[in-house]
């Protein structure tokens, strides 16, 4: 039924989010309520898993957490003293329900679910191998090979989740609900985050702090890369089953993914991108009436690009969020007006004025294209573009939804390129070396550079594994299903 | 949503009905007026997964069959020459979607689609022996036991396959459906049926001839007591992996559960339930003014028992057809009145009447007690009850929905406490003998019976491995999925 | 979203059932109970618009009665001391919500709701008078005429509805609830049936009889021809507002509308049918080896037939019931199959016999066709067609669905013509005169016949002014409302 | 199935938003798109009529603007070269789809669709009188009054339409389809919007100028208050059939109802806005580290203040978009988190600071309260309020929905109360005086102020007929419907 994604721009998208509790009488509302506060991580489906110290109640749906769970009724029989939760932007045509997380899978040892962030980059290899082996795949998930993994090893729960962590690779944030406990693991590098909440005597788990705030938990610490934590009747243990790496968290989880009031690796999202915005004001200056930020997600950088330019900071470009679930546009010649059924002009900080655009960063460079359009044709004198990221040259394999990179603006053109493709009077992108400076970072390193910067570098912190080789035209599933 | 199953009455269920078809482009739509004609099989789901030559387009649901494939779209999606169905009775609680068949598998060896007809004996001990080796389960149907067992063998799927059935007991008639083949097997006793069809050159599979008449095929033959025939390009090809057994094929299919136009095993269903009724007007005459179906299922039999009693069959009872899906009664002052939904007394032959009603068969005795009731409201001077079918005393374990023994008013009861329970002036059943008679069987064997016979007798021709040992009080799943 | 009316078929159509009840708790639930055993005439929408002494608490729908009123929580918001409700076959294209009855209006003496079975004869006309005096029609039903006319008069609800039914012409049956009655009128020629219950104190009404069987309430009487009773707290009375008319009852409710175990004038429904079938077996004999039914209802006069010519009845023909809501046949190869989903062949009862098909009616003549296809190609020796009423050729216009005259196969077609379009090897019709026989009634008395049988005389009783002059091309509503 | 009203807030709601356009193929698609910008006016239900020439197709329902005409089918089935639109803010309970505008009705003269925005004060008096002479009213609108009074009037549209005019009493703006023309009315006093635009050669209406920005059409002017326009095929033609008035455009609409893009009267939102801010900073400074607005209403005063104040303006609370159509919250335990479900405060920017929290207005005082409470939690060390409206003392007649004057916190309570109250350490708000400066115009006058400000001065300039003498208990309708 859904014909348009409403949320269809021309951003990157983390694809999950994910959220678990121990010891709390209201577990699933607790997880319904963090889901939804990490929505903007991915809201085109969810699912929660309880347990209730015999059964796994669970309810997973296409659609927004508060209509999937706004129901009484579904929380109360989602009954329970711990749960795990997932939501989920899915990457390519309808979202399927088979592919909805948490994942369930009855074990020799009991129940258990898996809620999953991130990406397998050895995914495709080690599927092949487990169904060689006799494995039966319901989904197309990665998280599915982390399950069958798990029901072929031996041991307790942390046994074989130890032992499967040594097959897979990838950038992964993980929440494990088993029969005694809640477990939560993020990969070597810690490229994808995990926060460590506490609400009473409860501990809880997430992929950003916003969740905690929502429902008056405190933040704890940041999951370490590497680090397996166990949360359980006695508490809370920490275990470290790898060899320790570099860590490269995702710096664009600063840029875009992140909710600005989330507190990432100790650092307030917000004020990161305003730095970039100040810094960017200061690398690229320019000469101007007015600083306009593409809303919502350029506003931080546009307030300080505003306070480092010394130029006023305006709404010159207004949002619609009405937008609904459908809008098929009913005919070529209005289809052009796409845009605006998002975003429009606000004239009278627009005619006449020479207008500073700042946005957080340009994939196919679509959407900036009709808004400076839209801009012009409301009578701006002058248009430039700042972007508070690098040039995005590079696709992401670990677990963000990026396009191929032949449709990567700035993979296939420069700069000067890309302004006059867009129309702009000027375009300037923040430099590597500026990205870092606002990070308070030290110069990049190539040996061991801070953060994951692969989109904007090339450079891959793990092995693409899937990605050598001849490619393998293998579908996932030979199953397709309409429903 | 469904609050009250409408097909809920007093009766044994069948549980499912399979199809399948080879080589013609038409396979998705035969499919789906094959199931539409098997319905009266198990009507609470169904599905249908086609092969493309590529992919497997699958499409299941919730309801009837011409509901869930009634639209255009949906039989042009499931795109293929070749396709089975599914349709299902679940047997407790709301119908779950992941026990919704053709259930589908990502082989090593390609894709795998199965549809099955019956019940594994040894269900729980496969399962859990599968469940220690690793594999994950996604329903609780035993159909997926065949799935785990093909998916860890080695070689074709015929391989894998006769290898399966060495492991599994219980009655059983499958159609397979693989990247090469259209498969149908029969357990070694022939409990459930499985005929063979042809339409042009095109081989299909059904659980019923009727299936074969709404598509203007034609009926071939009954596929054998453990027989396995493959259908594929080169045509069609008969094995045979069991050991031989004495055929026992289910005679409660001629009393209620097939559909009275088929021919079961050479025999016209109608024929076989009209000749029951003349056996028992011989054995239990009773002086009448007319002889009463309690329609649809008593309809046969009440025309043998007036034509055998030389009496008039009238509808004295009128049957409601547009029950809809749901009927809550809305009180508790108003809710005797539950079986009035469906039938009521056409008092113009009742008021004043000795009347006979004619039903197939009693299981708990609920629905006849109120339609006694009904009856002698309407006025009549003397109800008499014949049953064209032994009493009821015993389980089924084969496939078919029936109640705890306790439950099973035959089971508890001798037909003179029946009788008063009823509230009948006379109570009958056809016997044993009479039974076998009316089949045009040579007299029951003790040794050889012809037919599994196990609801009347308590003689099961297949081991309950399950209900051996202590009850096992596992379940099946630990979770427990609302939607 | 019906894409094919499941009951379209070849028969006549009665376009409604209405039902009334005052001063009982239960009224909504009794009345929901009533419209279920009336569905028959009537399953694509139904309403109930209730009275708690203050409020109209109202509800209606699209679909079966069971699943618009299954549901506790609907029922008891229809709280209240009395109720009409009214289900509804609708004549032309998808069902319009805003045609739904009851009807209901606030007038200057409060609130008033209206259900009708029937049609107005000059509905057009009266429609534009009161379009032109400024009323606005929400619908496009003739009731909504009834409703204006009463808004625009002065007095009581009975004094308004007197002089109503002095402006308009047409066959009728209304049940009409105000804030302190239950009002019932039949036309004055008695053309649409209504006929008086009880149950405990509480008086009802209802098309038909059958619908008290099912909540345990009794017939008491037919509405009188031209009768108008008011039902409230002081009991019921009588009046007759129109000048006496002689009686002309709708034969075919005997023929076809009507459930086979109600009780209409006073005459057994089932037993009317037989006694056609037994007449027509004397009336036009024919050597053959089975009598077969073409269900549902071609049972009873069949009964008849088999009896009166002294051959066996049998099932030859299997109705399937599940039908669902939609089917659309999938491709023009297989769309020939189209009766198939409906009606099988037992071919035990067919093959190598001489068959007589009874049926109720003939109108487009498209289903017997198919079946007499059907039963040859069964292998039937011959196949004779006897029909249990006179060949319709006359469109009705009194409340029952009629193709254009052109469509009516009798109006085009002799008797020999239509047996060799059909295929069969004879066809016979019951005459007039055997009709009017099997009814008790003397001979037809052109002057003033005891029934309406203008569909097969083309003697119109009430005066069609709509039809006379030129015909009138406005629609009735310029608005086309899609949902 | 809407459990909770996600818009439910401490706002004034404007209740509508209309739309008209005529001469154009794409007639509905721009209306679809016009009434999608305009959502921010009412978004609970929105519909469409067309007119292609001779019929009127139309669709309405319950919902955004988007998900009822997203599809394309919809659009393409509402064919036409004219249509009006209407998008709905429902001030009680579930909406009812027979409230759901525009209104339609088949007069003498052909059809007329009817949208309204605004209230009639006269309306329970009309209705009255109407009902007593005969007139059936389907609805509980307003806009119904003026359908009866046009039927029954004599003459052409614009006849018609100019006789009901003097009847009613109220603010209001209406637009009007008939066979041949598209009208366009605003009230004398020009209390709710009108704006005229233009695309190509095409004239289309809307409440306000951001639905041509959408569609890329050019705003023209407002239409006059007493304004009546003609808009057919020879153009467009101006009436003014009222005794003129003294022009009270409603002040609210810079405050909070319009779009900040749209320029009403000839003034930018968003400009009157920013000024107001800026005045507020004036009339009461506050010594501060940090402005922040409370999104997204309070943006634009927010920019003003810390422009006027010189202090840095930072998004010390995010909003949370992603709040889908239910959210019931689970539990008494949690229920408190309900704020936080759509603002959360961002810690970087809050703790240890002196915050401003400036917002548009402040009603029941209910959200305000508990922002201040997360914003302390947040560890602000000074929370200072400053609202860009007067007090909201007094309840809205004219087309608001507004709560009774006894849970306006500020008809019950001085600044001093509820700065106590809401837990703030400072209040303010902007006087009438200072409104007045910042809209630019004159001090007000007691004579003849510019605005409508009865909301926050009680000076009501259209008489409130319906409130004068006793109130009157009878409800609009006796019908109460479920669905």
């Amino acid at each position: 039924m859904l014909t348009t994604n409403p949320f269809q721009d021309d951003k990157l998208h983390e694809e999950c989010a994910i959220f678990g509790i121990f010891g709390n009488d209201e577990a699933a509302a607790h997880t319904a309520l963090g889901l939804h506060a990490l929505q903007h991580r991915g809201q085109e489906a969810a699912g929660i898993v309880a347990f209730d110290g015999a059964q796994f109640p669970a309810h997973r749906g296409i659609g927004l957490v508060g209509d999937i769970f706004g129901r009484k009724s579904v929380i109360e029989r989602l009954n329970g003293f711990a749960a795990i939760g997932h939501t989920r932007y899915s990457t390519s045509g309808a979202p399927m329900m088979r592919n909805v997380q948490p994942l369930f899978a009855d074990l020799e040892i009991g129940g258990l679910a898996i809620a999953h962030n991130g990406n397998l980059t050895n995914a495709i290899t080690m599927r092949k191998q487990l169904v060689q082996q006799g494995c039966i795949f319901q989904s197309t998930t990665d998280t599915e090979i982390i399950v069958h993994l798990m029901a072929t090893r031996r041991g307790s729960v942390v046994e074989r989740l130890t032992s499967t962590l040594q097959q897979i690779e990838g950038a992964y944030s993980l929440v494990v609900l088993s029969q005694d406990s809640l477990i939560g693991v993020r990969d070597p590098h810690g490229v994808r985050p995990l926060v460590l909440g506490k609400i009473g005597e409860n501990y809880m788990l997430a992929s950003e702090s916003c969740a905690f705030d929502i429902i008056g938990a405190t933040y704890v610490r940041d999951i370490e890369p590497g680090e397996l934590v166990v949360i359980n009747k006695e508490g809370i243990s920490s275990h470290f089953p790898f060899v320790p790496q570099q860590q490269r968290f995702c710096v664009f989880e600063y840029i875009y993914f992140s909710r600005p009031d989330s507190i990432v690796e100790g650092i307030s999202v917000y004020e990161a991108r305003k730095r970039i915005g100040i810094e960017l004001s200061h690398e690229s200056p320019v000469e101007a009436d007015v600083i306009v930020p593409i809303p919502d997600s350029g506003v931080p950088a546009a307030i300080g690009f505003a306070q480092g330019s010394n130029t006023p900071f305006e709404y010159g470009i207004i949002r619609n969020h009405y937008v609904g679930r459908t809008f098929i546009e009913p005919s070529d010649e209005i289809r052009h007006l796409g845009v605006k059924l998002k975003h429009s002009a606000n004239r009278a900080y627009i005619t006449g004025k020479r207008v500073v655009l700042v946005d957080d960063s340009i994939v196919r460079g679509t959407t900036i294209r009709k808004i400076v359009d839209m801009v012009r044709q409301a009578g701006a004198k002058e248009v430039h573009i700042r972007i508070a990221s690098p040039p995005t040259t590079h696709s992401c394999y670990y677990g963000v939804d990026t396009p191929e990179r032949n449709a990567l603006l700035a993979a296939n053109s420069d700069v000067d390129s890309m302004r006059d493709l867009i129309g702009a009077d000027s375009l300037a992108f923040i430099s590597i070396a500026g990205l870092y400076r606002a990070m308070g970072q030290p110069e990049r390193n190539g040996e061991a550079p801070h953060y994951c910067d692969a989109c904007f570098t090339g450079d891959y912190p793990i092995q693409l594994t899937d990605q050598m080789g001849e490619p393998d035209k293998r579908q996932l599933s030979l199953l397709t299903e309409f429903n």
